[in-house]
């Protein structure tokens, strides 16, 4: 039985090398005004949320075997009465007109490690980059927005590289992440000096092979560091 | 109208300046096995979560004007269904075996700036050392552990030490404060050294004033630094 109040929606987010994308659904076309979403669906009555974020995101894009983790709960009292969703909630829930909380979930990936397909009440799945997303059914976008801000955060803090960047890595792989992230470009030269003077990462004695260009040196993270 | 699937539960943690403490309330007996709990509440209707959350705080504790921020939503399937605390539910809740999702929230103050008091379903409100914080009630110690995990994340950036330190302070304050987040006594040396060596941590040409001791120098954060 399906837990009328409170659902999951996953904001998964992928690098591909030089663009950050998030995972959307085309949801089936039933007259809504909107259609794009996140992967996202009710609670089970008897599952707890982190299996409810796995299996949904599993039935309606067919990934398994990702660190969803939460970024926050989303409890508008109007976040789903938008005349725009109005036919997509009519087709899908037996009380189209009844509050929903959701709680959000997020996952970073190497996009190249996971290959989506669509299914359930999802026509299409597709990578959309984050820089330029369409507008999403619900609350959507604020959801993704919120997620987008917690990575930013993380990545100041340097946590995410490891996620998406190589065990060892180029300081050109990594501003490109950082550049995707932050949806900004930086000056080469001054990020390589802040790179180089950060504790977290560490120069290897080791540079890139089987590349056409100059092989660049190659970086790791410094696993050993914490602060007081 | 309450949401009979969604409540809130508020953890706030108060520094006196030696120890850190969580603030709980002793709900009115009913015959249940476990009387301490979190602040904590059902959604009512028409209120988005943040609102709910300065509510039932409020409500509970007349604490008011607190910064209270997300700290997780706990849907564990049997979360409220602990028989210790059944004879309470059957005296509050329409429907005792409902399940229920909690989305928590936390906040840090100064002890000395807020004065709880107890209404509603709490008989009292008190604060504890979170060192040794007796059996709660349903699953708010998990959520109090969870809260405490964010909170020693976030003092390991050092971003929480300004909402509980004055803004000009001395090493000791700030060895005080992260002995009693991290539970746990640092060498005296060892962690002026740390924090000296720290950009976070700015000295200034002040020292403290009105004491019967030496005066020790006075700190202040950082607050232009930023990271890549």
């Amino acid at each position: 039985m399906m837990n009328p109040n409170v659902s999951v929606d996953c904001v998964v987010f992928g690098f591909d090398g030089q663009n950050l994308n998030v995972l959307l659904i085309e949801q089936k076309d039933v007259g809504q005004l909107r259609r794009f979403a996140l992967p996202g669906d009710h609670l089970e009555e008897e599952e707890d949320l982190d299996q409810a974020a796995a299996r949904v995101l599993k039935e309606l894009t067919s990934l398994r075997g990702l660190y969803l983790k939460q970024s926050g709960a989303f409890g508008d009292p109007n976040r789903v009465k938008n005349i725009k969703d109005l036919p997509w909630l009519r087709s899908n829930r037996r009380d189209p007109g009844a509050r929903v909380i959701t709680i959000a979930y997020y996952a970073l990936v190497k996009m190249e490690e996971f290959n989506p397909s669509a299914s359930s009440f999802a026509e299409r799945v597709f990578w959309h980059d984050v820089s330029n997303i369409p507008e999403l059914a619900f609350d959507h976008s604020d959801i993704v927005v919120g997620a987008l801000n917690i990575l930013r955060q993380e990545l100041a803090e340097l946590r995410v590289g490891h996620e998406l960047l190589p065990e060892k890595f180029t300081l050109s792989q990594m501003q490109a992440l950082h550049e995707a992230i932050l949806n900004s470009s930086f000056d080469k030269r001054n990020f390589r000096k802040k790179a180089l003077n950060d504790e977290w990462v560490i120069p290897l004695e080791e540079k890139q092979i089987g590349v056409l260009h100059k092989p660049a040196r190659l970086y790791t993270w410094n696993k050993e560091k914490t602060r007081i």
